[in-house]
């Protein structure tokens, strides 16, 4: 980290922010500038800590992080890239892209088992569904909760899919981790800390949203929550970030992927669906992802979008994703994945 | 609300959303423009459910809501301004605007009880100070957790002031209950809607601070999940949002205060320190904030903010708070307000 | 639009927004919600002037538009898409994606006539290069001016290439189109309406870049000032927009090129180098807007970027941006274009 | 400056990096941290050539600039507070505050004198008003030009007002500047940079209004631009940043006032108008912006808002402006200023 001090910097105060690294156990690099004293700081091992530590002192100007705060999510802790085993066929982060798709919310036994067959038979790998939903109004359907969590395993067993589903309440870890092959965190809970860590003593998947507000590095500060509790299996969602620009739900960030797969090693997930809010920029916004690497893809679908009791606006109906498919894959080959 | 068609709808998809809007139970009230038809739909009762439930009907160009979605926290439902009883001697919302202050984090027992001397000296009328810390780094401190709230307790009992303290875990409400006479909610938790359910099962009163990313309607749902479980005591705390300057650590929308006492009947109160994260900066947003009307304002005040564990960048010593308190004295008498 | 009544409006403010609707020429349509009383206006020619006409009056709460504020620049103005020719070879919004590539400033002769050789063999049908380039510090290279307008020219003669170069003052537009095939307009000039204005009488095709904080709408409507003068050749240009994320030196909205189309008429080209700001991201972001359906690519190449005076950064070497068009043209395929 | 290199970087891009340091006239200081190689540079005369200079080498991960990059318009460069003499009786930027006032375009003689004896009866010293009008739409009323300039001239005589107008066209700096004492730049051309330029060869005082989407250093950079051509008597206008947030018409950022004026020498008003788009917003704007220590205040004031051709929704009344300045001079009393 580098200290830069006020150019009316005293000699009192800078001696007296030099004393105080020394007794945080660092070695200060001072070195004078033509205008400005700067104080190099190095081997730090918490930068938070750091900056608040120092932040006091008279005669600061800034302090300038050089480092990533996160470690374990980072290239710099491990250089290959991470892939994630869900069950016996399934690896996130490989050379196949991973389709997750299912309903917004579980609402019925026979919404979730027609769409589970439609999503597999287009492609998909992975059954999306929320039993526990957060909403916007204290007055809109809640979901079913366990009761939907049992109708979402059933259609998965009978369609051999694999299950994600959205944990909102630190107390439903060990119920959802039943019923559950990965762990989904939404967007909003994405710098709920407790949370993070509840999922970070299990050993199971976590899939965690990028926050709307989130920079990349939050993002992958939140993915350090996690992983610091011993659980490495993080897959990374980009589904957008909130922007001046209202016409889309949200403002969807495809050039986070190449991004967060330079900074970490983990996999990168992305969801047209709550990226846009808009049922017919879900294909462009997918093969956009696809082009640009995405590990997988995570994607609204419902038998019949205009009763859905969430998202209806936003999910494509099952002749339109199968569509979507068929043109991801011939996508996907040119930049030499399979899907 | 407006359902406006695209101009190129066909009779059939009007009347398949006409036809749905019955079956939803409302009277749909369609007229045609000069190039578009528009559907006015009246007394609706939850328009997120509403615009879900339209919004995959083929045909529709947009949605576009016309009332407020809150009810509860609005003007409408309640015209005189809420005023918040903390203890016998303490008011929210009423003519006087109260001072909050204290710590970032509880530390010690000694720094507990001579920051609420202090601050008790200074005008201030309730201690704050955090025990649960959410932090951005899994490694950084994360709060000395009951045996801090117990501090907190005695220093406020020593001092003769009430206390808020923030609780991030719905598991942790009713021991934070035990000493805490205010709840807060932390912004990153604005949306965490279980734990706003929870507190709204309390009868204690809650402050809930502005997520960064939160619109005013969004923020005034949120204070409306806590009300439609039963507590109406309610105060909004503005800590300034995310926008694309970095310089502070968020941009202090000071215009909410007017915007939100317009919309609504909660009190608001400021809080300059993480609004600014300077601490230079604390007193002239503190000022603008008693110009402007705000019912309350919260400081961080730490005995040594070169020694704290957390936030000491944007944490005043004693001297300084007082002199501030004096200035923010005279600019309360002009506005008619007491401090 | 609709202009929505405050629920405590009176009779009297109600007649009186009534009265001045139709003193402005329009006639309303007044209907009474539950708790609203809300009035409609179709046709209307001027919706700013509208909205400042009313916007004054008591009882007022808001007004919401309902139709778009640009009418030749929108899908319903004009539905097919338009195609816009360069010379005798070159055709932008038809089936084939455009490249436009070369130095982000005009140099010297050497470096202007080695990009323009490499970038036609790699397939670039446009040569584009700075001559008057805005600085956001004063003290930077300000461009060659008319001396880099001619080497360009050269360039572009011998290697059998269309030229586009931004203009920034109104007294250059004569000059500049001696020797620009495209006129563009910068960023930081979208909504410098007089440029716009001046360009819009001329006949010659003019790229217009998005400003860094203008929502598609503004977008729109800063081509229907070029439109409104009689010059319908506008060709928008995505380039990324200003958010809380300061890793990229933009963060640029891929979805725009649907949202776009869809809105419009008009061809959409993506500029992912100043895009992203990082040369390294180019490649990816390219792919991706040729996945989504851009109908061109502006792409900064410099034949030793190292020693570029301009956005080294962000510029491709030129076996780098043989290679990514190789990729690029596999993708076009795979939707349907040419490249 | 300091130049972060990649952990991989290998001994050859460190040399290369380090000799180009050298070529551009400056001495590398490299110096080797545990995980990466950060090379310091000093005495740095142009920021953004050595950022664009060095940004395409191989190695490199990241620049971080220490200084600020703009000189003249710094604390650094000169300490006091800069101070502009606008005719005999007005200085902006001294003990008092100053008020501007007027309506937001030139309709017509009547409208203006009626203006100019009201804004004047209420304490204004400086009459706004704007004869060359941007507006978003190409449809609405472009203003009264010259013939507006001279009404407001006129109005100014008759009642010992000084004018401030805005200037929109190169070619019209000499005829604005026969009739106003100060140059306005609007927000949207913050950044065109020829006018900034043609501007700064002019001695007459300049109003620089903050871009929507300009960072502080931005906006220090674009004074910089008037200020190296020679005219120093730059005044800072903060008028609201775009965010997320839609219902107000900007966010207004009160706190850019203390940060403007510790990074900088120059004055700082504030424009609660554009700020807020809302007329009763206003005043609560304005008067958190005496508190924090504003210059200026600009305000639009209308005789009859509702007829206003131009921005009616955030115009005050004649009696309304009066009992707001009654209120702001209580508040300047207490932070000691006249006003």
């Amino acid at each position: 980290m580098i200290v830069v001090m006020k150019d009316n910097a005293r000699e009192q105060d800078i001696n007296k922010v030099i004393a105080r690294i020394k007794e945080l156990g660092y070695t200060p690099h001072p070195s004078q500038g033509v205008e400005k004293m700067i104080i190099g700081i190095i081997g730090i091992h918490n930068r938070e800590e750091l900056i608040e530590s120092l932040g006091a002192y008279q005669g600061i100007d800034k302090m300038i992080p050089i480092m990533e705060p996160y470690k374990l999510a980072g290239r710099t802790f491990k250089n290959e890239n991470t892939t994630i085993k869900i069950g016996d066929k399934v690896t996130i982060g490989g050379q196949n892209i991973v389709l997750i798709a299912g309903p917004c919310a579980i609402e019925s036994e026979e919404q979730v088992i027609s769409t589970a067959r439609a999503v597999k038979a287009g492609g998909a790998q992975i059954l999306r569904g929320g039993a526990f939903k957060p909403r916007t109004s204290p007055y809109s359907f809640q979901g079913l909760q366990e009761e939907g969590l049992k109708m979402m395993k059933r259609a998965a067993a009978a369609t051999d899919l694999q299950v994600i589903t959205e944990v909102v309440d630190p107390r439903d870890v060990e119920l959802v981790g039943k019923y559950a092959d990965i762990y989904q965190i939404g967007a909003r809970n994405m710098q709920n800390f407790l949370l993070l860590r509840e999922l970070g003593k299990t050993k199971k998947p976590v899939m965690l949203k990028r926050g709307p507000s989130a920079t990349y590095e939050e993002f992958l500060m939140a993915a350090e929550y996690i992983m610091s509790e011993g659980n490495y299996n993080v897959i990374l969602c980009e589904r957008g970030i909130r922007t001046f620009e209202g016409y889309t739900r949200n403002t969807l960030d495809l050039v986070s992927i190449p991004v967060l797969k330079k900074l970490s090693h983990l996999p990168v997930v992305v969801d047209p669906s709550h990226g846009t809010g808009k049922w017919d920029l879900v294909e462009p916004a997918a093969k956009g992802a696809v082009a640009m690497d995405a590990d997988g893809l995570m994607i609204e679908v419902h038998p019949e979008p205009y009763k859905a009791l969430s998202d209806g606006q936003q999910s494509l109906k099952f002749d339109k994703f199968n569509e979507m498919v068929t043109q991801l894959r011939a996508i996907a080959t040119t930049v030499g994945r399979g899907l």
